[in-house]
């Protein structure tokens, strides 16, 4: 039975090393706030003391919030980095940033120990369900060895390449494309609702007729019917995503003016105290605009 | 036998009066150049001399370029307005400005001719193949005879309510919707191709795996092989329509950001020369830009 | 002594009028509301019965609101173009569309009529004071002959060339640089403000020590101060010329993203009630959407 | 006489410099690269071997390239912050941005060192000429102390307030409108030279008779005679300041969508190899989509 660390038992982290466990790798889980991890215990986890603990394993799976906590988890004092034994590997699951996934991969590569990026598409629920969709990208014998955790996670895995960051980059470009249909079902929303048509009948022959998508489905439901309470992934987190692929694109020259917008709205939305609810209320600036 | 009058057999005129021939229904078809009804006779399909003739039927449809072609048959001397009989049925099938939906529903109304606005969704290939997704808006009674005739011509009919221009605004915004999809890809597409990731490996991620949408597979093959020729639907087909939606957005008070952001670079395109290409090229100037 | 038609007597047309008048013609004035002709008989001015009386003076100048008033007093019955001698000449100067100078200038040029667009920039009490930039494209003959007239309404004219939709494209443009500048101001100040700066503080700097532009002064005074009312020109009216210029620019194939971009802003604002208030007001949607 | 502190003796630092030694201050200069201090010797500065050496003077300014320098003077090992005397003033002179502000205040208040951001609009001439507009924002008693070599570099020393980010923001604000200045000088070139108008003709008149700004007219005939090298400011670098607009809006919660614009036009400009080019450039960006 492989032994596997994980870092971070977050709401995505959690679900995520339960279904490890259930998998039958024997799972080594740190969290800062422990009783998170001592949740797990019932599944057969143990109780990491610290991030160092975890690393020990030779093979440790990071899921966490942001660039910030992946620095500290990685870079930091204690951090992976100083604690994987050599040809140890670092699976990071997190959205993080590419620059951050190029300064890893270089800091993991010097120090002898492969490094693989493997973000995930979904919510907690799809986590819990097993029902990730994984993209991963790494050195091939690391990634050969990550194959049975990742597709422990997920219902697929896709492997893209050599270059960690390809991931990232995919991971990012995924994400906007999620945002772009909010805003477009914003814009599409306001104009048929001015000429007298529900948002419920125009999804029902968008999607319904032609788009047939189950991401359009949730998502265009949620906004036809202004659930956007309690958030699935508040609108701050949509806001951060949004700066993570402009930066990615901004360091690759590739003008987004799609979301850039995106981003100003997401930003607006913020700016009236919009943050903590589901980033699908992003479709709703549109209708704000047309006084709506 | 019901006789029903069509005029206008264009790529997708001629084959919607065919299904309609096909279906059982007496087909009386007028189009300019003469040939494109006579083709349609070995399905039983009666040539009309004139506009005046087939709207003598009773119930005549229309499938034709744009407002002009759509004013000039139905206002022009020797037009449905004046041939029709009284409660004569105008079923518009065209794609057309909410401006030009309003001016012939007034103009029809007071004529004592209900008039049915009932845009379709998909290309010629679906038309040939009665697979149209059909949605229609206007008066109940007028909406109870043209049924039979709508549900022969596509796979799926929507009803809106009782005012045409309703179908026209969902027309649009459909169409936006898609042009937005293009916008996304195009600039997903070139944020991944800078990472190494290949547009191909993307869409398999992005729609195999998430949105899951024939659309975005049929469109997202297009233009990750760049398949832009011969054009299933022109570029400057595609401004037009964005003219319209952002004519629809303007009269109804709706800023459209990202319809604004779509036709200038559809514009952008045409000023290069690229009009009669497929609109999916539109997705090619986020990599333009890119220096891709 | 020159004998000049005037039709259009508005907050405009009636100093310019005026001033022709002082300079020492001889005006035929015309008015759809017959009681501001009247009011400039004190200065010489003779009151016309009609645009046709009005054009029988053998050079007439129009100034009318907009495109559609233009349209009806040339092209419409008893209008200009059938009133006007062979010969005479049409100087417009209104703000119109880049289409209708092109359609007025066939039509009197088939009529052996010259046409010369000269429209102009400033306010009413610019138009008072003979403050005004006038600028003129039309026909060199017709030119030399409108001269003495041009200049006696404004303080500059410049003469463009022999297309007179060159004058309107100026104009339009014009326009944009102004409305470009109050999304710019509009930016700036939200910015600076949620940083402890006052608008007025800025304006100072920005202005005063760098751009040192009387228009930047104007309308970045209103701005700061937010004195919207009354309005010296309406944002309906802004938002008439924003159509404009994105009309001008669609034919003649320039993609113009930051006209876009106000002509949204305007839209929105005209949404929310505020096109009755000075267009200077677009400058606030940046503040509004900063959530200030 | 004074003695005063100067580090980053670059196109901007060297003449700034030289004046402060004209104006009467003991200059000691510290440079990476220990000619350009050298250079100055014959004014009567002196060269220091260190940033310790110009910092033990008391009161020390800066001028540096971007973030990254200013961090690793002020923060770096030797550093400005390590080297100050207590009560030892800081003028920065850089264009940073607000974040790094925010952070230099922190830092240097902890160690009892009052911070002055000290902006400057104006180019490498204006510097030698004394003619730059300088802003200033600190704590009251280091900005009296700082005013004398304030008001002996520029032209106009404006003070706006306790908080030294205040004049960051200020200069952001500043360099935006002039970008934005060149994005609508751009799209008002191309539509108006498609309809036959040249960007000179325009130019006077839209800033010969109404904004009547040096700043329009200079930066307007770099763009109508396409004069974009030698480069008086890079591209690049004009990408850079964009990228600190944004990051400060982003901030502070201002949605920008104009900024974001003329971010994206410098990005795709920079992925076509124009980086080194004058950033005037980016008023070329309308006429490359417009096809001209």
């Amino acid at each position: 039975m492989t032994e596997v660390g994980f870092v971070g038992l977050g709401k995505m982290g959690q679900p995520i090393a339960q279904n490890l466990a259930n998998a039958g790798f024997k799972v080594v889980a740190y969290n800062r706030t422990r009783e998170r991890a001592e949740a797990l215990q019932k599944y057969g986890v143990r109780v990491a003391d610290s991030v160092r603990e975890a690393a020990a394993t030779g093979i440790v799976i990071t899921m966490l919030a942001d660039d910030l906590a992946v620095e500290s988890v990685v870079l930091g004092e204690g951090g992976i980095l100083k604690s994987l034994p050599a040809e140890g590997i670092h699976v990071s699951l997190s959205t993080i940033s590419t620059a951050l996934s190029a300064r890893l991969t270089e800091a993991h590569t010097q120090a002898g120990q492969p490094f693989v990026a493997s973000p995930v598409f979904g919510r907690p629920d799809a986590a819990a369900a097993g029902n990730l969709v994984v993209v991963a990208a790494g050195p091939a014998p690391a990634m050969e060895r990550s194959k049975p955790l990742l597709e422990a996670i997920g219902r697929k895995l896709i492997v893209l390449g050599g270059q960690p960051m390809m991931a990232n980059a995919v991971k990012l470009a995924g994400n906007f494309t999620i945002a772009a249909m909010l805003e477009t079902l914003g814009e599409a929303f306001a104009l048929v609702r001015k000429h007298g048509v529900s948002p419920g009948q125009f999804l029902e022959i968008v999607n319904g007729s032609l788009f047939q998508s189950p991401v359009y489905e949730n998502y265009g439901r949620i906004v036809a019917e202004q659930k956007f309470e309690p958030a699935g992934f508040k609108l701050s987190l949509g806001l951060k995503d949004a700066r993570l692929v402009l930066a990615a694109a901004d360091t690759a020259e590739v003008p987004m003016p799609l979301a850039s917008l995106i981003h100003d709205n997401l930003l607006g939305e913020v700016a009236h105290g919009k943050g903590d609810i589901d980033w699908a209320a992003l479709a709703m600036v549109a209708a704000e605009r047309a006084g709506l």
